[in-house]
């Protein structure tokens, strides 16, 4: 029995499978560093301290901390499967995260949520959950899935289910919404945590979200929000993605007495930072740049999100803890340059060392279904200046703007010279037939189209296109792949990038999903678009939570007043 | 529904049930000390801040902490039963313990678990508890319970029982005793706590013992001894009981880094020191005595168990934790003026506001059961000089002496002049009419004899005298209460305490327990003892895992060969 091994080892009674040696292993209950050696035993620490071992590692001086883990990400956000996106962040350093399958749940609902958890079997290290709070969005598009208490709360029984994930509908708590309530009733009960999400929610408001039993936020912008939200009595994930950037400004906010109730988060990493930058590594060098302790930030990274979700087994260098572990040389720029999972080298200078566990191809849930005999994007002119989706670059928000709007036989036309491009959303996962239909300006696209089966939240097919031909093209194209994105010029598919689990992911290595998109956002770059990241602003213009203007199956919302609106003025 | 009503008060929408204004209240998430108002909903805090209200309070300036919580007791050390602890302990300011129901678990086993898990509903604060490890202590007395693992796992299901009491069984973890083992698993799956006990442990058995997955230690007597089981990932509950004495030695290892595992506790608080210098309010007092910060005295005795027990519905003055609060005019001189539990008045001036909730004398287990019959005291003497227990004041180990001992009709005679008492220890469960016998030196009882169904921790009778007729006069004294303790002179009775509730406890006000032991304790020192807590130390007499010298109703035991031996010599 492991337990007894472990325990024998500890004693010197038996060998440790490894001593680590010459070690300077940061000790996360005193926020200190100490030398010394850590002999492992099975997937455990036994002991810290010399003792007979079947190898040795000798680190010479070299630093050893916990394995990093992310306090909220969405693996979606990767276009890597669970499988794949756990090879890229163990690579880098990361032993545990917290998913929220936000994404696929809206796709595919709670079978969804099974497979995410059925592929955490293959995984190079271990991904948990949080069960998605807020399946769908909002009633303004078509919905594939909806959960309700009802439905999630069976998830909460899980094992790798940690709590409710973010709960992105603050004025349902606020509003006392029952099924909303419910939902974190059923996980208190539990004892489980209830992840936030409340930007710039202050006052009466915050003290109520808190009060109804919310335990994080990750949606701190300015330090003064942070605090308010710490002294409330929430844990603060500070938030460091390839969308959202908190770091920096919240890094002065971290003080020895608040630290316990600091973690860090990624929320959304796509392909390529996540390849060239790195995970939770990228967010301790930068947060020790911008003047965090160095081991300080170790602690915000691995011991804090280790208790915040009541994994007492992990998240220290210490006896009887799996043995996750990081061997780098600098804490300052930190870098993961060994990386143990469960006492085994699971990777080294940021290349995993083991096979992939996963056979690529089984069991991977399909999710695309669309009529082809239903696409159209002819616009009937029903006056002569329509509403156009203004694009803010690098942000999520979208402005309002109206334009007038060439008219061909009573049809509206697409005005590549002013940088209004059409824009459409097909419904894609019940074959509604449904198609919204409007324009966006601030892309720069000039010819052809871009498309995407990512389209937060509800993931229909958005298209943006200079004529209706390359934004058929390219709607097809991703039809084809079973979801994914595409470039289309004169009828012709420039790139795809498959993503044919669910429409969202891919099972193929992140490097070269990476690739793959660079190559995309190239011939996207050719068609003529400026905005910094095309398919990722893509993917934001049906989201109809943010403000101001967005387009989803059913049509232009207005978010502000939360309702479909006419498209012409 | 409570919920809606908090999250409405939190914004305003309908009066709070009480607003405590002008309060400067402590930030457990900062170290920090904010003035302002908190605004309570039912049992529960709305918000931070000024609302609309039912009632005011106004602090003027006082401080508002969270409510003290001891974060490991055997409750039957106060001889009250819980309902009766929890008045006395509410009085000074404490609103969640985690008890140790060791004791009764001796004497009543499954049964005694039941019974202090039922006297929860009438408790006027919360009492959790932890399932008790280690019953019986060892096999070389008759024990009239046994809970191995199989008996124990369903308690640890239990809302209430909040993971393993300390595993004193520390021999039986290092030598990965299988029971032992499966009753840290059954803990550990249901991701509940383990305490330890491990005095002294250090370095290889230390690993081995927090390997196996022991979360916490209240043993620690040295700073470095509590400084290396910080650092191998043990929280460390700092003791000032009425035995046990740490705090002092163990304050100068606290930390701003290392606060976060550091938690206060009583383990055996008298019925005396609780009435007269309190609970956890003496230990805050006492800490900062020691030079401990009052602010982060106050984290270690209200949010670090509430984090350490996951306990996240309290230990904060927050929006949506309970409404457990003292108000304290002085935290350097810290006394729980106001008590609030649940929202309402608890305890004002070391009182009490509210009704006992108990009616006295319904469903309370008793369990002395002995053959008065069987009762004899005799000694036939087997040899001139016999081995003596030899009383070390004010420790729990006893020493080892032998003595000459006068021999009249055969028989083995006690010899006051010579300080050496009679002792004997009667199984009084089971009917055995086992009783084992020995001689005592240290007491000082110079005539009479006094007894206890108090010896742990079995909890057989255990009774000293200077003769066999004062002897039987007080068992049989105890024998009729039920249970107590007993002074006794020329066949006289002097003065009792009955604790009829398993031979342990009383129903009555825990200042009536401690005048009674007042009185009592006079009565041993009129016949002579000089002991400086009599009864106390009597009851340690039996406790066979502690070195070097006890009796038990087996007999003799050398603790050191861990068996029974002959008295003589």
């Amino acid at each position: 029995m492991s337990q007894e091994h472990l325990i024998r080892v500890a004693r010197g009674l038996e060998p440790a499978d490894l001593l680590i040696k010459n070690a300077r292993i940061v000790d996360v209950y005193n926020a200190a560093v100490v030398e010394g050696s850590v002999a492992l035993a099975g997937e455990h620490i036994a002991a810290l301290g010399d003792r007979p071992a079947l190898s040795v590692l000798d680190l010479g001086g070299r630093y050893l901390t916990p394995g990093l883990a992310d306090g909220h990400i969405h693996i979606e956000s990767t276009m890597g499967t669970p499988a794949s996106f756990s090879r890229a962040a163990v690579a880098r350093g990361t032993t545990f995260v917290a998913a929220d399958p936000h994404e696929i749940a809206n796709v595919l609902g709670a079978a969804g949520i099974r497979y995410m958890l059925d592929q955490t079997q293959l995984s190079a290290m271990h991904i948990f959950y949080m069960a998605p709070s807020c399946v769908p969005a909002s009633d303004l598009e078509t919905a594939a899935a909806r959960l309700a208490a009802a439905e999630l709360a069976p998830f909460l029984d899980h094992d790798r289910v940690l709590g409710l994930a973010e709960m992105m509908n603050f004025p349902g708590v606020l509003a006392c919404d029952r099924d909303v309530l419910e939902k974190i009733a059923a996980a208190r009960r539990r004892r489980k945590r209830v992840d936030g999400h409340a930007p710039l929610l202050t006052g009466p408001g915050l003290s109520a979200y808190v009060a109804a039993g919310i335990t994080s936020d990750h949606e701190c912008s300015h330090p003064d929000e942070a605090r308010e939200k710490l002294s409330s009595g929430m844990h603060i994930m500070i938030r460091q993605g390839t969308a959202a950037k908190n770091l920096p400004d919240l890094v002065p906010i971290v003080t020895p007495a608040n630290l316990h109730r600091i973690m860090f988060c990624s929320d959304d990493r796509h392909p390529y930072d996540l390849c060239s930058e790195g995970h939770m590594d990228a967010i301790v060098r930068l947060a020790v740049e911008h003047g965090m302790d160095p081991v300080m930030a170790v602690i915000a990274a691995t011991h804090n999100p280790a208790r915040y979700f009541g994994l007492h087994d992990r998240g220290s260098v210490a006896p009887g803890r799996r043995a996750d572990l990081v061997v780098a040389s600098d804490l300052k720029r930190f870098t993961a340059e060994m990386v143990f999972f469960g006492g085994r080298l699971a990777a080294q200078n940021g290349t995993p060392v083991e096979e992939e566990k996963h056979s690529r191809g089984q069991n991977a849930p399909t999710a695309i279904r669309v009529d082809p005999a239903a696409l159209s994007f002819l616009i009937p002119a029903a006056g002569e200046s329509a509403h156009v989706i203004q694009v803010i670059p690098g942000q999520v928000l979208t402005g309002r703007a109206t334009a007038r709007i060439p008219i061909k036989n009573g049809l509206a036309q697409a005005d590549p010279a002013s940088d209004i491009a059409k824009l459409a959303v097909v419904e894609s996962h019940l074959m509604t037939g449904n198609v919204g239909r409007g324009f966006v300006t601030g892309l720069g696209l000039a010819r052809g189209a871009i498309a995407s089966s990512v389209a937060h939240d509800a993931h229909n097919i958005i298209v943006a296109g200079a004529n209706d031909d390359d934004m058929r093209a390219a709607v097809l194209a991703i039809c084809e792949m079973g979801g994914g994105m595409a470039a289309a010029l004169d009828g012709n598919i420039l790139e795809t990038l498959a993503l044919p689990v669910a429409g969202l992911m891919s099972e193929a290595p992140m490097q070269e999903i990476a690739q793959s998109l660079t190559r995309l956002i190239q011939a996207a770059r050719d068609l003529g678009v400026t905005a910094p990241d095309p398919f990722m602003t893509l993917s934001f213009l049906a989201l109809s939570v943010i403000p101001h203007l967005k387009l989803t199956d059913r049509g232009l919302v207005d978010v502000d007043s939360f309702s479909i609106v006419p498209l012409f003025v």
